[in-house]
């Protein structure tokens, strides 16, 4: 199966385990390892360059960083708030969405290297294996997968003797967690995520650590919207990657978004994750807020039936499934009217929706079809409305007392 | 249909509304009026004596005092509980979730008199017209119901004055807002939120204001639950009534669970009210994330479903239809393992859950199956699971370049 | 409210109920009365000419006859079609579908009339006041709207009196039976429906009667669909309008279709009627199983969820509501593969669907993933996906032997 | 892992795979072979003797024939009746659903055994391997299960001269299809239902082939239910078992309850299946129109959703998943009405139901509450209520024209 021509394109985070799979996959398969590095947030540029770097100590014949921040918001986050998007009422899946699109982009450009091989460095115990495997098979069935730190079975000593035989650059194991760093938060795991008893200490917060302790002044912020999608902080335009990234800014300063996530693995088995997702929870807050003002009851019943299922989907790596697209064209179609500007407080530890105003207001509808000299509806109608309503009770309590 | 023997049953809070309902119903029916107080919580033994007085001044010919907290918890509360019930995933239902507890006792109260006449105060606006005469004419279909404020469209002066010129107590309007409470919560009514734009200011907060002000410190608070339902506070044994009343004194203190809810009434309006509820955000945020322990993720999605459900029911006011029944035999059955401790951090604004522990973990029971010797589960079967999740997307792309 | 120099439009059936409306309006209003029949299938073109005679002979000042069956296909039935929509498992929804695009013309028609004041014959009882008041004043909240059968309460006896006073035709009571027909079907109500015992007789079936005893010989369908839409019957090209009466006539000669539908009104009652739907019957039972073998499980479960609802909607003549276009866009999305054709074998009383064709296949291509030489599923994998899966049946047995 | 002391627990349906399994275990594990099989349904008593005699043929050291028909109906089928389950709107989940079952009772043999190994004779292709081993592993996590015909990818040739060499009886392949038969029905596949086009020929039908040659007079029947269960057929009370097993004689004779089921399997891929299943048929179409007629309407929107999702796990082997607990006990609550009679006429290919008879009948409830002297629902109420149920389409015109 193996083309000695064509590289082996390997998902590359600059961890132990995609670093080990660099020279491991060169020796073993006997091909160019290409690393490739898709951006979808978190990541500054000296991580880049320093990523750039280490692609080349390890060996690598090329480094690539796709810029997908973008897409990201297109395909992914822009649906998860359509959606309001939360598991368990809690998380707003702040890793996971984005394997989609890296594996998108790592079988393009497994095509543009004339390459059908892929790699990534996941363990067999989580969801990303089965989130990047999913989505590469979906894109094209005839990529071959590799997987070693999984299939192998490594370990962490093995994985650093293994490179410091070869004299490359081992990555310091820095902080007793591990972190994942998106456009949509971040998460850590590690020691107290690993028992359900307790939180992670305040120095261990990647984004927030110490807000309550510098305990900023309460702060107002508008958020602009436009069909859904948020457009505007305090009526300054931004686009929506630039604006995330400054709501992430902002609302990490009030440690706003920090959650514990109990969760199902794709596995079936129970996770546990500390997580920041200040910009999530910013955004989905306030539109979920501008959207009651502007939709129906029954949109809202309905969108929320289907948002539910389409995180599970996301979360499960089953983005790619048509499934999500018959969703997302609902979810769309439920945006025309959430135009308006949701307005907050901030404090240290909490955001307060104080208000939402839009052209397109139900609220402000409400107010002309009461009491007026002309009013549409009456107490006479009023009490027609609850006398029919009561009808399914009255008939149930009549057909309770059975005769022959 | 007026029988002049009986007394018409009157619910009776004390406002203006329901004070001038109870000379308007004697002077115009020519018959006896009892004042009925049914308790759900927030009532004082003052409020309680004055309630009283108030009613012998008004020329009830008699008044009662029904105590219906505990019912209310175990009818009701409980299964908001169980569901994680909030609507637009923020309002805990503080208050409509007591008018069925209210009408079903104002029913039996009806029948100790021999009476078949009941009374309420509700205006033509709101939801709690709707929910009274659906609820009461379930329980018994030959009641008849007054509604004098709706269906004779009283405004305030008119009102006012009918009971000054009978020399009669005017509840004074002591403040701006309309303010409700009960056991689940308060909801405060007026100026702002007539409007969809701001929140309340700081002083018309019932239960909270100033919390920010008066800064407390930081504090850990552990919630016992035994089947779902709360049983101690850190550790101290309590029942579910006075577990809840500890809780809303201890969050209020934190200002938390408060929120604005922007809403669909019954009568398909939008209304908005802003509401305080310490107690319910509390053992919610606890029960649920205990929940996540314990819980298959089948268990929570089926359960996620018809709580929905089950909090629109309750909100419209169909408690009494047979689809809750069904619904709270899910709900109990899925709690049989919900049996552990929440342990929470309050702080100003908001709570956080920083753990949760059980004897039905199910994180626990994760640790066994992964990485031992006996494992049950092997990188082989990773990869076979990814791969096999991987085939709908196999077939789904391969399908889609059809031929002929 | 009344102009005088305006019309008043009112929707003409040609019963009873409409016609005594022209004279009646006529007169309490010294209005001009414009009938208006909206034909959404089921009319000749004899009742056609017998409607405008009609008309006239009532004294309407004008007569309108507006075809709309493709537009009540295109915004309709297609989308019924697209959710396989059954009542309780049964009722294609003969019937109340077509009251929302009644509505749209007779508002239309009042606006092309310069008239605001729009009328119906419906009594108090049904669902197709509540249909035609939603739509009209959710398409123009200006308009108004009389129905002075439900308002005036009139007897039968009352209106035939009313009638022959003025030497005006009365319709003759032709059935002992109401009928209603459409281009999805007929619904047969009266005597027997009133109870919950027994069928109409065979000599009531409007369309099918006595095709048992002519006893047909079995016969072979073919439909064709592109994109969810039935284009072609054995092969023949046709408009979907003619596709419908084609597959009608058809399948009536076999008695497809035909039912007694037990329901739920809008009012909260329950009402029977007999149908007969064979086109609905034969379009929805292919399209389902076409469905089955171009969707992937996920669409189709994501499908039927939204499909209900929308079901329930259209039903409470609530299509107007832009839930209800929301759900249109993710229906409409879910049938881009669904092109192929289904087969059907009709006997007397049921069609049986033998089988389905379809170049998006899943099941062609599933043949290609199993047991080949290169198959991307081997007996260790499908081992690995079975112990995988049985993850969170360990873990819940493990757990529920609880220790302290 | 293996103890010699104990035998091989082998699930035994005398085909050519379990029958092959028998020896091979035998001979590759050097320990007795205990084959077991456990009745749901359609073993006749000469099956039941020779399956004893075939097995110890095989060399089986015991044959134990367990008895549980009786369970099956309690565990499962009461359920599927009550949610009025079929996948696709068609399938009644014929086979599959006694998986669990047959586990159940094949690990408490196990036990009585003082074994810890099970074995099945799945292949890797179908649902069934991860049904046994789903629930298997859920009743005893510590259980080791073999399916050597899985893991050794044994094929036909194989596994006849394997039995052949040791003079073992050779199940003969009797028919073109393989056939599954069980309490709930048969399937049957092969040949035609490998592709997707057409039906298997009328001699391939097992219950009911030449049933419409046979062509039988129509016939009235009358289930009769108390509580969602069964209890009576024209008025004679038999218990569930006897009652399924004679509503299949009698369907059976009029090809009722054929079809072609063309599904998911748990793999992802697509799979198809003729079906006879004349019990579940009449059952499901009886028991879901008398419900119409006592149900309230909310009650069956709630028992419909999560008796889709039930179907579902039933289908995948989730059976044992609390989740399953937990929806059944929302089902038995919703059955406390479901008491009386449906009556139904049969033809050749379809049964219609005429009607249902109920002491808790809500469509004769509901004449009482219309049109009487004292009725509880006038033309005003009517009225009123279509306009409160106007305001949403009210609001959202009028919010439509966005306004600065």
């Amino acid at each position: 199966m193996d083309d000695h021509n064509s590289p082996i394109m390997l998902a590359f985070s600059g961890g132990l385990d995609t670093s080990m799979c660099v020279p491991w996959l060169a020796e073993r398969h006997q091909r160019p390892v290409v690393t490739v590095t898709v951006n979808t947030g978190g990541l500054t540029e000296e991580d880049a360059r320093n990523l750039e770097t280490k692609s080349r100590q390890l060996g690598a014949s090329e480094h690539l960083l796709i810029e997908a921040r973008e897409d990201f918001f297109n395909e992914v986050i822009r649906f998860l708030v359509f959606g309001n998007v939360r598991r368990g009422q809690l998380y707003p899946l702040c890793v996971g969405a984005e394997r989609g699109i890296q594996a998108s982009r790592l079988a393009q450009a497994a095509q543009q290297f004339g390459s059908t091989t892929v790699a990534h460095g996941c363990t067999a115990a989580g969801n990303d294996q089965v989130r990047f495997e999913v989505a590469l098979k979906t894109l094209d069935p005839s990529l071959e997968i590799l997987a070693p730190v999984r299939d192998e079975s490594f370990v962490r000593a093995e994985q650093v003797k293994f490179l410091e035989t070869r004299n490359m650059p081992v990555p310091s194991k820095s902080s007793a967690y591990s972190i994942n760093r998106g456009l949509w938060g971040v998460t850590i795991g590690g020691t107290e995520t690993l028992d359900s008893k307790g939180s992670i200490p305040e120095d261990a917060w990647v984004l927030s650590a110490g807000a309550f302790d510098a305990n900023p002044a309460p702060r107002r912020l508008a958020i602009g919207f436009e069909q859904g999608v948020a457009v505007s902080l305090d009526g300054e335009p931004l686009a929506p990657v630039a604006l995330i990234e400054r709501l992430e800014a902002i609302g990490a300063e009030y440690a706003i978004g920090r959650g514990i996530h109990l969760g199902d693995t794709i596995l079936g088995t129970k996770g546990r994750v500390a997580f920041e997702a200040p910009a999530a929870e910013l955004l989905i807050a306030a539109h979920r807020e501008l959207e009651k003002l502007v939709l129906s009851p029954l949109q809202m019943r309905v969108k929320d039936q289907v948002a539910a299922i389409y995180g599970d989907l996301i979360h499960e790596g089953k983005q790619l499934d048509l499934a999500c697209r018959d969703i997302e064209a609902l979810l769309l179609s439920s945006q025309r009217r959430v135009t308006g500007e949701a307005h907050l407080l901030l404090r240290p530890g909490a955001a307060f929706v104080e208000g939402v105003t839009s052209a397109y207001s139900l609220l402000k509808a409400t107010r002309g079809v009461y009491g007026e000299s002309a009013g549409e509806w009456t107490p006479a109608d009023a009490l027609g409305y609850s006398r029919v309503l009561s009808l399914p009770g009255i008939l149930q309590t009549r057909a309770g007392k059975p005769q022959a």
